[in-house]
Formats: structure tokens, sequence, C-alpha cells
């Protein structure tokens, strides 16, 4: 009787038939998260040598008895200093000769010590992209992952909300919000968490200053929790006060755009259908031209991962994919107003994970 | 009469003179913490081109309203997916020819990229660590944005011990300590805090997990604040109990070793010599084999910056330079002990910034 693979087993001999495919030796994979796919590892520092015969996980000594935990390759503990080393002596004594490399992860200079560690007869090519294609339909325990950071994430706004009060600093609330989400048993917020009101809400990348939110001032929530090492995203708006027309307006153009992205969303559609979808509303109320950015992204062990949910992004949506649907508006000197909920790809459309309701939130 | 410089400016201004050292017509400075150093802008998508005559910064329109604000070189913003053709197109304008970058962040993609943008006129050289020397020596603002983010970190610790009980988790003593650092103004913990008790802090990077803290259990904490960008870097061990034997001789060679790396801390000292006053405490305890990494190492807009405080680091240490100093030693199943402070190397010697004391704190 065959022993059972481990989730990482069958994802390393899934990934031993992408490199035979390719006519490669083997790869070296040096990226975290694809480490952390391939074998469970999460230090911050290891390559992973893959051989049609196995895997060798090279780590430095702070490492030790971490891996030993998390990781079920095969481990070799090497000083920090020779792991380049200890990698291409082992490539050498396996007489591997094509072997793949990280070229989206992999330094310039990672990629020059490589080839000088194994010389000429060793040819290095670029992977494919088939790692991430792999990595974005997710496994049933990577969306019960998922669900649980959106769970936390949602649940970590409605307290941190709680807290909230006109004089409040951007500062403190997105401390508050970080603070519920680790209390609710997050590991970390999965990005930087923004908190931008009044005009500072139309930079869509802001960062929280340590300044006061005013009554009447617009408020950008934009959060993630991660949990077991997945992404949850959502992006909603408050108001401490009553909506301007203008903001009830641009509020309920970006909620249609939002919907129509989430309406478009189904195996077998496009990337750049559920972008066209978002875009067209906003389009057609002549703010095509503030929607600044893509509709939305791939998340799972990073929180932008493939497929990018944008204008020329081919991609075809299949089951088990989770990506953002998160179209806005931005109006420089007046603010900016985005919506944004993690998106699970089903058999038959979609299943929004996000639970937090979508209406302007009067606080 | 001149306009005066801003302390940018002057970067830029020296850089530049880097470039014509190298012979080179230009660089492409890639990384977020150089577009930082060289140009003020915080975003997370930028490529700078310096050229002998002045500088471009590249963004995406996410950035345009925070560029403007931020960066004071001058800015081009052009749609994400093109950033590298835009980039490409102003180096060809210009006919740049010798052209230096980031070969420590560039990936092998990026480089590839830039290279069939550039077309075979242009010739593609690895920049030495010029960059990387220049940021090791502060100036007076980075000191005193580092000083701030030590502070924040030691009142930060003495506000959370406040709040621990035996039984409380570790990670929620982890998110305590990340809470206090944002209340009291970092902008978020300078990397992953480690809360880790017992057998556990025998892992140098230990995650903290979802267990309660016991009595008697040695508690290792090593944390960061990041303040106006600058990091800071403190370990100290706390212990809900009385010390075994065991644990306060261990503590006691570390603490000496700390110090003695201390005392070697001085201009025109090696960063070799520093780690060896270090080691050779240890080794005169039998405990050489215990201590699994290097001393320290330099910080500031990054947690782990240039030099390392290693073995064969032959870094000449400066006034200005600001560095880790952190031995410990690690006994699997049993746990492990560390200390470190923040270190100024001054005129005459250096000063600890860490104000935090280093007793074995009996809470």
């Amino acid at each position: 009787m065959k022993a059972k693979l481990s989730e990482f087993g069958e994802r390393r001999r899934w990934f031993q038939g992408v490199l035979a495919e390719a006519g490669l030796d083997g790869a070296f994979l040096s990226s975290p998260v694809t480490v952390r796919y391939l074998t469970g590892f999460t230090g911050s520092n290891s390559m992973l040598l893959m051989g049609a015969s196995g895997a060798e996980l090279f780590t430095d000594p702070r490492y030790t008895v971490q891996v030993e935990q998390e990781a079920d390759a095969e481990k070799k503990t090497v000083a920090a200093g020779v792991l380049m080393n200890a990698v291409c002596a082992s490539v050498k004594k396996r007489r591997m000769r094509r072997m793949g490399f990280e070229a989206s992860h992999l330094t310039y200079e990672g990629y020059a010590r490589l080839g000088e560690g194994l010389g000429a007869k060793v040819a290095l090519k670029p992977l494919g992209r088939g790692l991430a294609e792999r990595r974005a339909v997710k496994s049933a325990g990577e969306i019960a992952a998922i669900r649980r950071a959106v769970a936390i994430n949602s649940e970590a706004y409605e307290r941190a909300l709680k807290q909230f009060r006109v004089g409040m600093l951007e500062t403190e609330l997105a401390a508050e919000l970080d603070h519920q989400m680790r209390l609710l048993g997050a590991e970390c917020a999965a990005f930087d968490t923004i908190v931008a009101s009044g005009a500072h809400s139309a930079l869509p990348h802001a960062h929280p200053r340590p300044v006061p939110v005013k009554a009447n001032a617009l408020l950008l929530i934009d959060m993630g929790a991660q949990a077991s090492g997945y992404a949850s995203d959502m992006t909603r708006m408050a108001l401490p006060g009553k909506p301007s027309r203008r903001a009830a307006k641009l509020y309920r153009a970006v909620l249609e755009a939002q919907l129509a992205g989430i309406d478009a969303t189904r195996p077998g559609a496009s990337a750049s259908s559920v972008d066209h979808a978002a875009r067209r509303v906003l389009k057609s109320e002549g703010l095509e031209e503030l929607f600044i950015h893509s509709t939305g992204h791939g998340l799972g062990l990073e929180i932008h991962e493939y497929p990018r949910i944008g204008k020329t992004e081919e991609c075809e949506l299949k089951p088990g994919m989770v990506i953002t649907i998160e179209p806005g508006v931005y109006v420089e000197g007046w603010g900016g107003i985005r919506i944004e909920d993690t998106v699970l790809v089903t058999e038959r459309g979609c299943e929004v994970l996000t639970p937090t309701p979508k209406e302007l939130r009067v606080l």
C-alpha cells in the first residue's frame, strides 16, 4: 500500500510533472511563498532544489528546529553565507544540466551567483507561470483559510468602528483595526491598513496620518487579515455625518460598478471581462477617467497574486480562484470612493466571501 | 544666489558623482528604499532614472497625488503596465548608453525586460555597493528618526509588560506590543514581533503561537518600531518566576558577550572584530556552538542593512553607523537567550540607543 502524499507532497509531484514537460532536470525555487506552497516551511531564508527524483530544502541554522517542525521535504541546514554554494554542489553531484528558476523573484545578483556556482555546463531557464496559475486555483484547505481571514477582517472592522469617534486620528483607527484582527487570530495585517479621510482618500494607497477624522469627512478603510498564511482584502466607506449629494451620487456609481463586476464573475469568463463590466458602469456615468487602477487581483499566500483583474488580462476564471473586485473613483482635492470584496469563483458563478454590508456606513 | 539643495537633492548630487566615477551615463533605481532615500517618495511602484543632468521619477496613476506631495525630483506618471517602456523611451531619447542597475534588487525578469526595451546599444552594468555604504552612515535627521523609533520601542515594551499575566497567549502579548508601538506613533512594527516562551525561544526567528505563557517559562521578546521610515531593533528576556541555575548562567554569559560587543564598537574597528568580541566570550564559556547567527546588522530604512556584523565582514565602522548587537544561545528542547540593543557608532566609541535595562526581567 502506498503512503498517502501530504498536500505539499502532491504539489511537488505536480511540479515535477511541470518540469518534465518543460524538459528541465530540476528547478531552484527561492521565493518564500513558493517554498511554503511546496513544503510548508515558513522561514525567511531558504532555497528549494526540486529534481525529478525528489526535493531538497536548504536553509540556515536559525531555522534548524523550525524546518524540522514544518517541512516534509528532505532538509539541509548550512551556514547562511554558503547556502547558494551548497545548492550548487548538490546540482553538480546529481548531474542536473537544465535548471529552471523563478525569474520574477530571483534577483539578477542571485542569478549571476547561481551561474558562477554552476559553471557553463548547467543551463538556467526562466520557469513559466505554471506555479502562479496553479496557486490561483485554491484547494479546499486554502479556501477555508481565506474564509477565516475574511471573517476576522469583517469582525475586526465592526469592533473597531464601535470605538470610532469624531476627532480620532487616522493612525489610531488603523491601529485599532489591526489590533482587533490580531486579537481575533490573524497573524498580521495582510498589508498596510489604509484609513484615509476627506481629500486624503483620493490617494488609492494612502498611508494613515496622525490627523483627526472630522465630522462629515468621507472615510475610506481598506484592510486585510492574514490567517494561516492566507490573505483577505476589503474596502468600505464610512461617514461620520450625512453624505453630500456628490458623495451619494459617486457612491452609488461605484457600488453599481462593483456589483456589475461581481455579476460578471463566473467560470469561463476572462479576467478582463470582469474589469470591463465594472468599467462600463463608471463610463456610462462619465466617471471612467477617475477610475485609475485595475478592478482587482487574485489573492492567497500573497495579497497580490495572478491573475490581475485588468483591462488586458485574458486569464480565464476557474472555480476555486479567489479575487478582489474593487472599483473606485478618485477626485484630487475632494476624495475617493472604493468598495471591495473578496470573491470566490464557484462552479456556477461566484460567492462574495466578505459579509460586511455595502451601504455607505453612517457613523 | 544658488537655491539650497534638499537632503534628497544632495544625495542625488552625490550619486551622480558615483555614476561619473563608474563611467556610467545613468542608472535605473528600482528598490523602494533607494527611491525613498534619493527622492522622499514612499510609493510601492516606481523607478528612478538617474542621469548626469537630472533625475526622473516614474510611477503609476495610483500615486499621482502622493508623488507630488512627497518627491522633489521631476515626476512622470504612466500606466502601471507600461512603466518600464516609458523609462526605456526616456533613456533612448537622452542617448544614454551605459546604465547601472540594482543587481541585488532588480529581478532577472525585470533585467531581461529592461534589456529588451533598451536594445543592444545600451549596456547594463550592476551598480556597486556605494549606495549601501552611504546609507550605512546616517545623517543627523536619520539618527533622530532612529532615536524616535527606539524610544517608541522601549516605551511600548514597558506598557505591554504591564498588561502581562501568566496564561496570556504569546500571540496576545505580541499584539499588545505592536498595538502600543502604533499608539505611540510608530507607522508599523519594523518586522514580525517575536514572542517566544519556553522551548520555543530556541527558534531565533520564532513566530508567536496561540499558546499560554507558563509560569517559570523563559520569555524572549524581539521587537522593533518603524518611525518616519526608520527602524529600531531590541531583544529582551523576561521570566514570570524565578530563573533556574541554567537560565541564570546562560543569561550572564550572553549579557557578557553583548557587553563585549558594545565595548568593541568604535570608529575604525571592523564589523568582524565586534562579532569576534562577542563570540570570544561565548567560546570561553564553551557556548560557541550554541551561537548560530551573526552578532548583528546595520539598520535604517530597512531592518537589515549593510554592514552585517559577522565573522568575515571587514567593513570598517564609521561615526553615524547604526547597528544591532545581539548575541544569543539556543538549546533545542530547552530554550534560547538573546539580548539586543540598537547602537550608534560615535566619534569616540558608541552610544547604546536602547534605554531598556538589560537585567533578566522578573515579571
